[in-house]
Order: C-alpha cells, then structure tokens, then sequence
C-alpha cells in the first residue's frame, strides 16, 4: 500500500517533466520552468523533499533544453568544401565540416553576448562566461569581454567595476574620468588609444564627439570572482539603482548627516538611466576641465606623459606596426610599451588584414588570443587536436584509426563586426579578409610574458630551421622538395590571400 | 518479461528512496544516509550496478536535504524594518529584507564553524568552507578563518600545519615556539600581535597567562589543498594520534634504531589531548627559556627587532591608527609593516567602533575583506548586486523591472563575538556599533596589493572629485544641491551612528 | 491518455539503462554506451528532449561503472602487517591496511598511464589527470607527468605542446632541438641531464646512443588548459597527423605559394609515425651538426654554458649531493642550480637508496612530491589525516572516537620501476628499498620555493629542538627518555633499513 502510492508518486514525478516537456515552445524558458515547478508544487499526496526532489528535476531538464538551444542556434549556415583529396580521405571534408559549426567553441556571434546596460543613448554589451560555451575555454575563464557603444555627446554616469578592464578606443572621442584617491584624472582619448581602468576605480565617460559613435572594446578581469563581475553606479536614481539607495534610511542619514527628506531628493531625480544625453556646453566642460587636483592627458606640459610609469593611455596606431606590407599591418603593445599590461599578464594586437589578403599560418607559443572582429568581413580556420580527439572517440565505426596518434580538426568561422574567436596557445590558426573590405582584429593576448609568434610559412617559417636530416625525416621526401616548397612564400606574416576568393566562396559549392 | 522485470526494479529504486524520505527524522542524518543505502544494497533481484545506482540516489537526496536543514537553520531572527518610502516602493522593505536573512551568505554564525580540537584545557574552530556556503564566495575559497582558545596556564602540542597561518592575539600572553631549520625561535606575544607561522614549521604554543584565556584568531592559507589543511602532531599520544604512530612498527624500529617496547612506552604515555595543562613552573622556563640557538623576541637585545627582515611579530597597536576620531580607530598592518604579509598578499586591520557609532559607507577597490567580530555588538548593511539579480531573476512576475538595468540588495546581519561577514571587493558596506559597547572588528584582507578604501561619505568622499557637469547629470539634480548634502558630514571615515539606534532597534518595529 | 503514454516511456527509458546494465561486457566500454545510446535513438514515441535525457542517463551510468571498475582493478595484492600492539588496537592493523590498498589515491601504476604515441620505435605515456584519480590531488591538478621511451639511433618528429615540459635523461644520449625565434639550439645531453622546453617551442629529439634506449621522464604543466596538452606536429603525414592538413586546401595553397599536387605530395609522404628510425648516418650529422645559427651546447666554446641564463641543460649528477652516506645519496636541484625551474616553482631532486636502507621519515614544509620510481624494488610509508578522516565518518558504529581530533591513515604502495606515489606538503613519508637492489626515484617537487625538509627522527631531527618542557609534555614521559631514544639513530636522512626485512616481507605474513 505505502509503496504503491510511492511508486504514484514516482510516476507523477515524471508525468509532470515529461507533460511539460512536449508541451514546449522554444521562445519562452522561465515561463515553462516556472509551469513545470508549479506542477511539482502541487502533485497531490507528495510531501516537501519530494516536491524538491521533483523540482530539481525540472530545473536539471529546462538546464539542458537551453544548452540544446544554444546549439541549435549556432548551427546557421553551415558551409562545407570539397575535400582536399577525396578518394584518400586526406580531408574529412563534409561531414567533418557540418560538425565544426554545430559545436565550435571557439567562435562566438551576437546572439552570444548579454547586454547588461542599455539606454537610448547607449549599451553595454558582455560576452557570455567562455566556460558556459565550452569547457575547453577554462584556461581564460578569468577574462570577459564586451563593448560599449554610445551615441555622440553623450555621458555614462559614475560607476566602478570589481574587475579590471583594459579598453580600447575604435571609434568616437571618449574622454575618460577616474577618481584616484583624492584627485581625479581625465585623458582625452582617440581612435588607438588604450586604457587601464584598475578595478573599483570610480569611473565615468564622456563621448565628446559630436556626430560619432563612441565604441570601445573591453577586456575585463573580475577581482573578487573568477568569471564575474558587477556594475556599482554611484549616482542617483533607480535605473540603475544607485548604490547608495541599497543602504536602508537610518544608516543613510546617519552617514550624511541628512535629513531623509532631501535624500530622498538627491537619490530620487535622476530618471535617464545610466548612459544618458550631455548637453553641448556640459560636454565641452567636462573635455577641457582643470584646475584643482584635475589633470588632463596628455594635454599637461609640465608633467611629460610616459606611459610606463603614469596611468594614462597608450595609443597602439602611433607606434611603428611590427609586421607591414601591402597585405596587411600588425601593430602590437606590450608590457614595454604599456606597462598596466603586465600586471594583468596580456599583449594588445591589432590587425589589418587587406581586403583578399590573409594571415600567415602561425600559432602563440604561450598565450591564448582572444580576438574581436572590429570591422570586415573573412574567415578563421584553426587546427584543434581537443575537438579532433572528441570526435574520434565518437567514431568507433573506425577501428583503423589509431587512438595513439593525434589528429586535428579544422575549425572554421565567418568573421564580420562584433564577432569573436578564441585562439588557444599552440593551436595554428590563420584568418582571410574577404575580397569587399579590409578585415580588422583586435587581439587580447592572455598570459603574455615571454610568449613568440611561430609563423608556419613564408619568410622565418619555423620548418626553415630544422636540420637537413630532420626535414627528410619530417616529410619522407628529400630536402630539396621540402625547401623548395617551404621557400616559395617570400612575404612575411600577411599574404596574399586564397585566389578563388575572387569568384566569392566557390569551395562551399559542392 | 525481462522489460518488465527492470521496470519492477526502477520502481523498488524510487520506492527505497521515498520509503527513507518520507519517514525523515531532521535530527540524525548520517544514520538515515546508512538506512537508505542498506536497503539499496537489499533489493531483491537488483544486480550490483542497480545497487549502485540506487545507493547513489540515496547520495544525491541526503545532500540536497542537508542543504535545505543548513539554509533553514540559518532563518533564525529575521528582522524588518519600514521601507524607505513605501508608497514609491524605492527600498523593497520587508519582503527583500526577509530574503536576505535567509539566504545571506556574506554573513557567518556560531552554528558555522567546526571545532576541530577540543581538549579541557581550550579548543580550535575552523569556519566551514567559504564555498559550503556560498559559490559567489569562491573568490576567497583558498583561504580559511579560524580561532583558537586556550585557559591560562595551557599548553598545545607540537604540530605542523600543511598551511600558511597568519595569527592576531586578542587576549592572553602566548608565546609561540617555531623550529625554523635546526633553531628554534620562540617568541613572547601580546594583544595585538601578528605573526606568521610558514606551512610546515612545527609549532608550540603556551599561554603564560596566570589569569587570562587565550584567544587567538587565525587566517589559514592550505598549500596542498585549495581549501582545506590539517594539523600533524609530531608528540605522543592516541588522542590526537602522532603521526609517528602511522608508521608501521618495522620501520618505526629502523627509524629510531630503537625496540619495539621502548617506542611503544614513548608513543603510548600521553593522554591528556593536544591542548593541556601545563605547571607554573613548566610555564616560567618556556617563558624565559634562552642560550643555544633559541631566541626569544623581541627581548635580545643583540638581534634588533626588525619587521622586515625577521619572522618574529608586528604588533598592530603600536602603530599610529590610520584613521582616529572620536567615533572610532583603524589600525591597518600591510607588506611596509610586516614583510610576511606580502607572499600571502593580505593585509589586516582592526576597527575599534565607539559605541552609538558607524564606519563610513566606503568599498575596497581590489580586496575582499574577512571580517571576525572581536567583541561588542551592532550589525553592517552591504549592497549587493549578485543577490538582487539572483533575486529579480525569480522575480519574474514584475516585468517591469528592466533586466538590463543593475540593482541591489541590502545584505545586512547582527554583529556579536565570534560572528564573520564578508565583504567582496567593490561591495559598498558600513558597519554600525550598538549604543551598548565598543564594536571591535579584526579585517583580513585579501588580494590587498595596490588596494584603496574609497569612503562614499564623509570628507573625502568619492562624489566631491567629480566635476560639477559630471554630479549634475549622475543626479539630475543642481551642483549646488549635490554639493550641500555631500558636505554636510564633515567627520573622516568614523561618524556618529543612527540617531533613533538610542531606542534600540526601532526601524526594526513595523 | 496523455500521463500513461508518458509513463510508457519513463519505463523505457529505464529500461533500456537497465537492459543495457545486466548484460555488460567489463571488457568493452564503448560499445556498452553505443549500444545504450543507440536504444535511446530507437525508443518509440519519444520526442528529441526524451531521448536526450535517456543518452544523458546512459553516459551517467557509463560513467559510473567505468569508475567502479578503476577500483576493483586497483584492489591487486593487499597485503596486511601485524599490529603494533594489536591488544591495545594502537595500529589497526589488517583491517586498515587493506581498505588503503583498495582506494590509496597517492599511487599510481602501469595501468594508470595512457600511451598518446606508440610506433615500433619508440612511445610517448602519459600518467592520467590526478584529478581522476581522486580530489585529494587538485593541488597539482596543472601538472601532468610522463615517460618518453625510444630505440637506439631513433627519431621524435619536430612538434610543439601547449604545455611547459621539463625533461630529465635517465637512459640514453639524446640530442634535443629546440627552434626559438629564428635560430636553432641543439642539446647533446646524457644521463642526469635536465632540460626545459618551454611551452610552444618547436622540438626534435634524436637517441644518439647505438644500443642504449632512451628514456626521458617529463614533468609537464599545460599552458592554455589547467591539466590538458597535446603535441602539435608540424611535418608530414598522417599518422600523427600534420597540422598542416587541419587547413581547407585554398587556404595551404595561398599560404605556400604553392600548388595542389606538390603540397599532397608534401604532406602525403611520411608513414613511419612520429618516433621513427634514423640512419647512422642522420644521427651523426645531427649530433654533430654546426654552422650558420645553429648551436650545440655545451660544446661551443665562445658561448659558455651558463645554467642561470641559458636555456641550456642542467646536469644533476654532477652537483655534490645535499645528503649522502653508505646507505644512500640525494641530488637536488633549485632555482639556484638552474634557472629555468623558477617559473615552474619546481625543484627536482634524485634519490638512490642503497639496497636494504631507507629514507628518514621525513615531511616537506610546502611543497607537493610528485615520485616517479626510475629503478629497484621497495615500498614507502606515508602517514595521511585526509584517508583518515573519510575512513572514520565511515566508521559510524564506533562513536567512542571523538571527531575533534585527528588521525592518520598508513598510506603504502609497492615500489617498481614504472610507478608514481605523491606526497602532499606537511605529510609524513619514507620509502624502503628492498635488499635486492638499489632504489633510484626521481622527484618533481611542485611549489618549491622556501619549501624546507624537516626530518622527524635521526641527526637533527625536529623533536630535538623543542624545549626540554615541551618534549615532557608533548610526550608524557621524562625528557631523559625522549632523548635517550630520539639521539639512538644517529645517521642523517638515510638509514640501515627494517631488519626483517633480510627475511623477505615478513611482516606481510599474518
């Protein structure tokens, strides 16, 4: 009798996930998590833990439709191409294909990114946590990044951040104010320029550009948790809410001495939100401010700007690119040029890839690139042993094929404004500017210190500097064949790019 | 018939796991875990990877209910107070005020900290790991906070830790004896007092106090283990076990060179436990004890004291308090006071609170502070943004509510001896004593390089180095206005509490 | 209608896990899931989202049995010793020592290694994630450790690993190629040699001895993933595969210059795998090779070997040994010794117990050993709280022990060339080498700096330095006593070992 009404139970349990379940519409989550913990609530004759128990079970199953979703969604518009030599299956081609773009973690598109603030004159975009899209990006899980794009003259009200963040000026004239201990510092900045913000520095921004966007790319290191990090807006208002508003009356009162009537007053007015319209005469104020503790860099004759020492910004255009030619620029800042960067262990690249030109295939010895596509149009392809090893432990059908002996994927993404990818140390990866516009990426490189660019072909390829007798090893074929081949690529670093892009992507057609 | 069959036995598998469930007694966990997995281990027909499955069952359900009995213990005295201004619903009043007892995880009480050595002579209490309470705590999971407490007269055992430990004197006279390499230090402490005792150094303590408990609170860094440390007693004795006797008795007697009867009477005499009473006389010479290579600090006068360079202590009210008024003092010791503190990278503090007083809202820019309530009463309000959007993600029902938009929470506990709160790095956060006693706070604080306290009231408040364009538009409201009430509270950091505090808690009365 | 069709397939989903289960094969694992998962595809009237959940459920379930099985075939030859004083219970005896057998996490065997390469030349093993072997080891979670075994006159195609790799040459002569920046450094190296290849670095590896094998023991600490690398190679082939062929033939034709067939041809040619044979010839002129930017240390005589600021090798053996006598000899090797260990933390160190003697139990103050046995036969003994700790919230039936105090758990495992054993910070331990011969164990000391070795019995050992009050009370007898038998061993750091030992493994015999 007792175990009968359990096994009701247990059967109920399981009617009420699976009743939810096939009842589903994929536009409405919380709505159904809600409707299948609602069910649980009230399956009859059940007592507390197994309401629990059958509530956990919802949440557990909406969990993995959401994952479920977020694959499906990535799916887009899978391309293939011909393999390179079908009949040997040198190339997986195809289906090797299909699956990179059903589970490629490296790649993120905006449907990826959280806007965490937005306004009518503005937002604040953040890319999900890297672990929440795979597991493989563990390694930077320290890191986030996102943008924030504002509209001419326009203002982002004082805040702090408990994360480090490292931004970069692509667009608009931001002039960005911190409060370091008693004084404040202003620099006006430009297109190029880089920024530390340290973390819990109060903050706020101006675009004193009068027709421009501002748009500012932004890498961030949460402090006090490894993945996550908050806004405190130190301001007035509800939307956001100020910090202040989070402390209850007495205690308000009593730190400013204030009545509760007039703080009720300065928390209550200011109603535009947190990125808000600056008038003309504000705006030209606030960018040529002085006086008192103020200092404008790098505008200040009498203390030199230098960027080792002081926190002001470093512009990455002013210096000299480190790879150049008719294909493309590298401009490059480390900790010699910027040295905020190296507490925070990263590089900052930038690179100009002209339209149906390419990066040379090459790979970071140390560091793990994440890279955020400021504007154009391409594609990236990268070599990943991690995925290649994952699907061969899906193919069993294959027994020839040899678990002792690694194997690489070719993962692959189609690049425009606003998308990212991650280039993980080791891992050879090479990204193509489409034939109709320059492409451009800016690179955080994570764990810096010490790290090299290996190019794998043209001029200084690292297969150059092999022996001659381990050349013949490598490849089993004479040397002469081998540096004839390795020789043939005279550019450095950016070449021209494949030439049946000319045609537009004639390998996606089978 | 075999479908049907299997079916018989998922059905016994639940039936087992509700069986147990339902017939619960919240006072006895480990037995009912046993219970529900003997009956695993019974079911008929169920081979052993169904066993398996069930015991796991039986795992999972036990957890998940001990966290439920944790949270509910932890409601306790919830209180309320009127909100705000009700009728604009700006401070959400009870209903948030209620959450946030129940599920405050910045805030710790007795029921928290395990007591890990107890003898008659005192006792160790370690608090639980940061993580058992809270994930949002992660950030700090590497450490760990404890106290020890010892009578006059009172000796603890030799042992090693495999951690760094930081220790604060708060009551008694200890003197704490490290062998360092072949010497022995041994160094006289007082209140005050901060030492550092490296993982591994084997250790001893006395309290050479005829009157006096020793009370000591203790940061512990694991070096094994990110979370968790043991203590290894190198003396005799069952209870604790030294760790001599985890040898096997052949290698014992290669060890020493010595017979089995002879290790066995030295291991096998000491019963009193690892904290003991010690005589007078045993006291006075571990006191005064000198020549060979032993040192006592800071009385030779031969080895000048010296922070730096030494390992001996750095007393923390010896220094000028970084802050004084009549309100209140803060004493802080960083790596310029105490070289120690730098590898561990903490620094600590002490807030002596006046009674009927409060610390200035402010924040820490980089460090999360572990805070151990010392003595007096009171309580401290936090603004937080990860619970208030923990909390709006639940609150679906109030669409209106832009999730683009951050807020927070007032987190809030009653603040008595022995009680621990945490505040992460950025978190807004005040501290107000009771009208009845000084309210005496130890602070380690941790990831302190380059850190600043940054007051949001107060002279040298945040808001008064903001442009006057800059306060206009974060509070929609005149400079003027903005400027009055910021200046009104003229005090530094330590200010007169609450008025209606000298009623009690009167906002607590609805 | 609609719940009883839902049941329907509750029960199927079970009982495809349940079928599956009963009739598992231990021999085949992932058939087992295939198959299992396979029936899910198959499941009538189940939607996408039921079916998902069964698959998770068989993976679960696979999961689950796959651990079981490590175990059981963890459970070899227990063996058990006779009690201490089995009366008194003050070693609990057999009882104990078997459960250690069954789940000691501190050692590991052959079956604990997976092999990445393997040619008829030579194969690469690495020990699995410590992790997977039990939490206990997330302290050295980010490193991984190997062995790299080849013939005479044998070849290790050039690759790359995201993972820092330090080296150190038990057996045989091998040249290492490392290609950084645009030049080449080759190493002749020999036996005691220790050589870091940082993480990315391009590398070849010869075995220039005639008849000796090579073996290479590796520590290695991954760079872009906490504890997962992989090798990178960059030559031809297929098996392993080059890297080269992860990109889209357009894109390897642009970066080359070159055109289809010759790159097929290229890349098609190598079939020996990655460790391959080389002729006398290709050996010679690879360990003599010279000119142009190529070097060979040490044997350059206008670039003097310096081991603080080259990258070349460091030679253990030829550094006096920190501890030595007629019963054994320890080499170590610091930050001082060799540079290149500093950014790891790691020190390494050698051990060569005479036949019959053993180490002095002994802890480090700090660092974690990770032993890799190179040679002989032995055992060690390590005295372990956190074993204890989890056996005795086993033991529930005897609550006459008090939870509040610790205890230590005999840690042992059998000692052959091929096995690892890990010693935690703080953790008591002593290895034994068997009278047959001499036991040589190599071992990476992960967190090395300020790290101290304190030894517990012998000259010098701890207890001698506490204060003649402290040794009465730490161990209830008279200090006479503590001394008489802690001054009986007389030797430093290797002694005689246990003397029964002379009669094989009496103690082994109940």
């Amino acid at each position: 009798m007792e175990i009968k009404n359990k096994l009701c139970l247990v059967v109920l349990v399981f009617s009420v996930l699976l009743a939810v379940s096939s009842g589903v519409d994929y536009k409405e989550k919380d709505p159904e998590l809600r409707q299948c913990q609602h069910q649980c609530q009230h399956l009859r004759g059940a007592d507390e833990q197994q309401k629990q128990i059958c509530e956990q079970r919802c949440d557990d199953y909406i969990k993995q439709k959401k994952q479920e979703e977020k694959q499906r969604r990535g799916e887009g518009g899978g391309t293939s191409f011909y393999g390179y030599d079908e009949d040997q299956e040198q190339y997986q081609g195809q289906q090797r294909q299909q699956q990179q773009y059903d589970q490629n973690p490296y790649f993120f598109e905006d449907q990826d990114f959280e806007t965490i603030v937005e306004t009518d004159q503005g937002r604040v975009q953040i890319l999900q946590k890297f672990t929440e899209k795979s597991d493989l990006l563990r390694g930077i899980q320290n890191f986030r990044i996102g943008s924030l794009i504002t509209n001419p003259h326009s203002f982002v009200a004082p805040h702090h951040l408990d994360a480090d963040c490292v931004c970069f000026v692509f667009q608009g004239r931001p002039t960005i104010s911190m409060v370091r201990g008693e004084k404040r510092e202003s620099h006006n900045l430009e297109r190029g320029d880089i920024l530390r913000v340290p973390a819990g520095t109060p903050v706020y921004i101006i675009n004193r550009d009068e027709n421009e966007k501002l748009f500012i790319v932004k890498l961030l290191r949460p402090v006090s948790l490894p993945d996550q990090f908050e806004a405190f807006f130190g301001g007035g208002g509800e939307n956001p809410e100020s910090i202040f508003r989070a402390f209850s009356p007495e205690v308000l009162q009593a730190a400013f001495k204030a009545g509760r009537d007039e703080l009720q007053r300065l928390f209550g007015q200011q109603r535009q939100g947190s990125i808000m319209k600056a008038s003309r005469e504000q705006i030209q104020k606030m960018s040529h401010s002085s006086g008192g503790a103020e200092k404008i860099w790098p505008f200040h004759g009498d203390e030199p700007f230098s960027t080792s020492t002081k926190s002001g910004p470093f512009n990455l255009f002013k210096k000299r690119p480190s790879q150049s030619n008719q294909h493309g620029h590298l401009f490059e800042a480390d900790f010699n040029d910027y040295k905020q960067l190296e507490e925070l262990d990263i590089q900052i690249s930038f690179a100009n890839i002209t339209r149906g030109s390419m990066v040379a295939p090459h790979f970071n010895s140390k560091s793990t690139k994440i890279s955020f596509v400021l504007d154009g149009e391409g594609f990236f392809e990268m070599a990943c042993p991690h995925l290649a090893s994952q699907e061969s432990s899906q193919r069993q059908q294959q027994p020839q094929r040899r678990s002792s002996s690694p194997s690489y994927q070719n993962v692959r993404g189609d690049l425009r404004r606003g998308t990212v990818f991650i280039v993980p140390a080791g891992h050879p990866v090479t990204a193509i500017a489409s034939r109709n516009s320059n492409l451009q990426i800016l690179c955080f490189e994570v764990n810096a210190k010490d790290n090299v660019k290996i190019p794998l072909t043209g001029k200084s390829n690292v297969v150059s500097q092999f022996e001659r007798e381990a050349k013949e090893l490598a490849f089993g074929v004479p040397v002469k064949e081998v540096d004839r081949i390795f020789n043939k690529q005279q550019d450095q670093f950016f070449f021209e790019g494949p030439n049946n892009q000319q045609q537009g992507r004639m390998w996606s057609v089978v």
